[in-house]
């Protein structure tokens, strides 16, 4: 369905590019960078601290049901037991969420987290998922039910093979998830495990050698303030934001048409 | 009760400080002033996302039932339907917090922030409460016997109708549940909503003019860091900050004894 759906766009034999900014409202270090970068593209953390400012065009909801750092550290909107640790926040893990969450205290804190967003003001253009946790069978069937009930895409990667490839176990139930689904596929792309010191050139050749496809590119870009300096990650983080200004990555960025969520969004509400 | 108790300890005839840090865990900017100055009272939001670092020797749990501001926003721990707003946070207002609060609900909530606390190896020396939100009559009662429950000290304020001055009419049922109350009462002192730029002379002219008593002297002190200017206060939090760092604030403070909430709570287990 996905090479019908993009030739409506006129993009099957072109490239077409969607730069995504993950985990927006995590952090105000996160907000900033989204704010400096001028992507339009990006999805928000409703459970968050920081979600609130984050008002752009083209924002989804980063549905989440696991929070991996000591800090920040984010706890369900729901009362759902199955969803939360000791402590009550969400599990840190993938396993742990998997082998825990009953799917049906994971649906109310997903509609949860959707209707948080809208009573934030923000006109939804899409939904993707905090650390693959809803490409589990079991949680990934909730994840395209709800996109559908509220008429949304959804961040669904057609390189599946790549992107689980740490859960080889389920991929072919996602798979075949995914090929019963009605909404179109992305070729998802990732620097966040490239190393940090060369990840401009990293962005430099991924971009050079795309063939024809739509492709959601995901970054993490975040200011290394005091606060995003808590998470472990945050070099790859600022590594992103520094690509991201870099004169030759915006050039290269440029070749390419943006698509944006909200023009996927409308094309399947008018299909 | 309290002038007794006090008396256990030497301290009914002369000046005995408790300089308190408030809002720890609220933000990265809090926990590191908390690190900086050295004092070791203070109390954390564990709502809050930056609520694991606060490892202190005299911590108590900041019982938080309202957030209100924007961002850094907080949600309650538990799922009741009447401590949330339409998007699912804590109410913002002291008014909007006291109409539609359950008691039982809240009383689910606290108990959970002291569990998180306690679940996040902190152990807990006092309560207190965030916006005074518990002071109304209804929470008050629950929150005292709590504090039975688990035989810790709250920042009970002696001077009540200074403290509670927004809210005459609520002042007599409080009293009356205070007076009842076998918990040592305290002299809340707070510099919040005096001017920033004379902040430090505020503190030296207080400090100055003392009279015996225990002395709950709270404080907010923060780096002005990205995510603290989203706190509308952050320059009174900046003050503070700078105020306690000051070298003629600092000789102030170090005439009187030092009083912890960890002294208190033993002495009171011990009684």
């Amino acid at each position: 369905m996905s090479a019908d759906f993009w030739q409506r766009f006129g993009l099957a034999d072109r490239v077409a590019l969607i730069v995504h900014h993950d985990d927006l409202g995590l952090t105000q270090a996160q907000n900033q960078a989204y704010l400096e970068l001028g992507f339009p593209s990006g999805s928000v953390m409703v459970a968050a601290d920081y979600a609130d400012q984050v008002q752009g065009t083209d924002i989804g909801v980063h549905l989440t049901l696991t929070s991996e750092w000591n800090a920040p550290r984010m706890s369900p909107l729901t009362g759902g037991r199955s969803l939360r640790d000791s402590a009550g926040y969400f599990w840190k893990t993938l396993p742990q969420a998997w082998m825990h969450i009953d799917p049906h205290e994971a649906e109310a804190e997903m509609r949860a987290q959707i209707e948080r967003a809208i009573a934030l003001g923000i006109d939804i253009t899409h939904l993707d998922s905090h650390m693959g946790t809803l490409f589990h069978p079991s949680l990934a069937k909730i994840y395209l039910q709800l996109a559908m009930e509220y008429r949304l895409p959804v961040a669904l990667p057609e390189n599946l093979d790549e992107w689980l490839s740490a859960y080889p176990s389920l991929i072919k139930a996602i798979r075949s998830l995914l090929m019963q689904s009605a909404l179109p596929k992305v070729n998802v792309i990732d620097g966040y495990s490239t190393p940090n010191a060369s990840r401009c050139d990293w962005f430099l050749q991924t971009l050079a050698k795309l063939q024809p496809g739509v492709y959601h590119f995901i970054h993490h870009a975040a200011l290394p303030t005091v606060e995003s300096q808590r998470i472990p990650d945050w070099q790859s983080r600022q590594a992103d934001l520094e690509a991201l200004q870099d004169a030759d990555v915006r050039r290269a960025i440029s070749r390419f048409p943006l698509l944006t969520y909200r023009e996927v969004r409308e094309a399947l509400r008018a299909s």
